[in-house]
């Protein structure tokens, strides 16, 4: 960017004022981003530092982390990955073709098959490049293909589906008629994919994949679904929401992701071996990028491997989300009612959101991260709370009653109790 | 996928055979990819252990690993990465925004921007994402902009690029006449973009970076240059080609790898704040995605400021690998001529260059993986080695004797020696 009085009045486009526009924007609608600045302590979740302004770090407590069951911290994963990093170092070294593969990638690989019942998986880099890659690639190795997405898919799902190219037809929210109705729409020639979640995890609902299912199988559909926010926290052996209803064998390719649940980083898909094989071989995201660290993918190991067996943090989850839940609607807290571990405060506007947020880390030492646009959609900012099975009941009470000061203070409504 | 007999009968679209055929394709091409099984051993880098279809794993050494430098087991490195698994544990729990950044990631995004004399850096998943996430951002912030592109340029800039959906003219590689031939012939109202890398890393060449820089400006143009295959390696800091050159500043963007030199796993960008502002608030893949795992930023950390200050390994790989061009072209083994680390050794069909690294994996212990399309084009198949300061005299010895055997075996042509 030539700069200097000079090359500033002789150039014709003013990239400097495009890009100042462009943060303007956001500082006008509310929604500039500021990242707080935390170290979570290990051992001690949902405990952490923070850095922000103060003198030395200050203790907090995390109330929006997606590490749910906090197996960031289980001393499996930590020794596992200690184990790997003293065995083999940091880094893989190589893309999976070129020096990066491992015996820890093709051992993960065969743990998330079986935990899905496929024949095949597929490790990415993170969720995110699992859908952008998978959906797009798919997509092109069906000639004429057309993607039906559920309205509040991720934008990661979203990125996949647009990068393909392909027609897309977006259906309401979990709404089976207007599905249906998309799908008898398009020609029985015409090569058909139905791209949803699971637990939409701003909302904490959940698809009826059952119901998908039929109309995927009436009008001959391939089904990809999203479990990012479900693996590891539902189902027997954590299998995601697909295995709790008994409908993963009815699915051609499940996704998710190893940096929420299972605690570390990273994401796959789940498939026949010839789907995954066709991705492997095609999808440009997959072929030309680093592997995962074996490092992460010896912890993951052993996140998945534990969580297969033990339904103990499941259980405390689900434990922990009910009573916050309880707790919040009976102290009159605008609390979403959600069939999920997901808690969220609807708030409805981005500049109290950050308001409430702000007041709730500065004075009570309480960290909630107030969720805005393009996350959820503008006018439905909230306040998201995933309470795990370390959010003992004295944070939970900590929690309600900061909330109810701070609702009073700012002269907000509190609801009947419920 | 419906399936069972029935099913696939009355099924217009035969997804099965479709994947088949693909999968076909690339048996039929010779360019099927079967990863090899192996783990390296920290402390003794380049050896590693082999798991394929033997009984029990067999000792071999790596000669096509991008931990250039052997980062990836510097007791620093492991040692930082071990104190903060311990620390914080094993993932970051979430995304930049909400709960997953880290005092980590400040300090390393201070560190990135600080080796390029920059402003700033943003941390991505991956030096894939990093390249596609701000190449598509970018570009639709620039409205009507044209991306002026490489066309060696690596497939995930030529991902961001597709992604973005603006115009696109492909200069021959690093051919000034053609870039400024295109560069004239836009309007001087349409914003531009240079897109181009400095190391070349499959033939090992460098891009003339003062000339480009110096069309941007005659021209008005944005520059963007993937530093992956220079960062760490070349520049008294490790602040790759455009350090060695002194042509930082003249560069808007400078993005790189933490998975090469660096022997972790990640990638960034680095520019003025304004950019990166505009990049970490604008782009779906930064935003919407777990962040790096603190494990990770601890060691590239440690790497980074390792390599800021010793040169040893720099030196090393450098005189590592004007030795064995120097033996192999000795030798009659047909390597190519580059002026950088990378030693590409050309084969021309994807048949024999397989065969090659077969007979040199199986009866050697030499691991180095056939380079075939969609990597380099058709026809350009080669063997890449990537010697560092850990490749010694006697193992370029048993390199250069085994390829002599082969070349004598497979009745291919030794050039005069050198
Ligand atoms: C529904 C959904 N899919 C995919 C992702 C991406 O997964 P990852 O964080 O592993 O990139 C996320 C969130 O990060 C998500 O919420
Ligand atoms: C030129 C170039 N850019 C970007 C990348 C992607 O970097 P990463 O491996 O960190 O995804 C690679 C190779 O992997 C590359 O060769």
């Amino acid at each position: 960017m030539p700069d200097g009085p000079g090359a500033t009045a002789s150039a014709c486009v003013n990239y400097d004022q495009i890009f100042d526009q462009a943060i303007d924007r956001l500082h006008e609608e509310g929604r500039y981003r500021v990242f707080i600045d935390i170290l979570r302590n290990k051992g001690a979740f949902p405990n952490a530092r923070c850095f922000a302004g103060h003198n030395g770090p200050k203790p907090i407590t995390v109330w929006c982390s997606n590490d749910y069951l906090a197996m960031g911290q289980h001393p499996k994963v930590i020794a596992a990955m200690e184990e790997a990093l003293h065995d083999v170092g940091a880094g893989s070294g190589g893309t999976r073709n070129i020096g990066g593969n491992s015996h820890y990638h093709i051992e993960l690989e065969a743990e998330l098959a079986d935990l899905h019942g496929k024949e095949a998986a597929l490790l990415f880099t993170s969720g995110y490049v699992s859908n952008d890659a998978t959906l797009s690639t798919l997509a092109k190795l069906l000639p004429g293909c057309v993607i039906f997405s559920d309205e509040l898919n991720h934008a990661s799902m979203i990125a996949g589906i647009r990068n393909s190219g392909c027609e897309k037809r977006v259906f309401r929210h979990n709404d089976l008629e207007h599905l249906e109705e998309l799908l008898a729409a398009e020609h029985p020639d015409v090569p058909k994919l139905i791209a949803f979640e699971s637990v939409y995890s701003m909302d904490g609902d959940i698809a009826p994949i059952h119901a998908i299912c039929d109309l995927a199988e009436k009008y001959n559909a391939l089904t990809y679904i999203d479990e990012v926010h479900a693996v590891g926290m539902y189902g027997k052996r954590g299998g995601g929401i697909s295995e709790r209803d008994a409908a993963a064998h009815r699915i051609d390719i499940i996704e998710g992701t190893l940096g929420k649940a299972f605690g570390v980083m990273g994401g796959y898909i789940s498939a026949d071996r010839k789907i995954v094989d066709c991705i492997r071989s095609y999808a440009p995201g997959f072929i030309f990028t680093t592997s995962l660290s074996p490092v992460l993918a010896a912890g993951v190991l052993a996140a998945v491997r534990h969580l297969k067996e033990s339904s103990v943090e499941r259980e405390g989850q689900q434990a922990a989300a009910a009573r916050l839940k309880t707790m919040l609607s009976e102290a009159g807290i605008p609390v979403m009612d959600t069939v999920t571990h997901i808690v969220p405060v609807m708030i409805g506007d981005p500049v109290r959101a950050k308001k409430i947020s702000d007041i709730l880390l500065a004075e009570y030492g309480i960290y909630v991260q107030p969720i805005n646009f393009p996350t959820v959609p503008r006018g439905t900012e909230r306040l998201r709370f995933t309470p795990g099975p370390s959010h003992d009941e004295t944070m939970m009470r900590t929690l309600t009653d900061a909330l109810v000061e701070i609702w009073d203070r700012l002269d907000l409504q509190l609801a009947e109790a419920a």
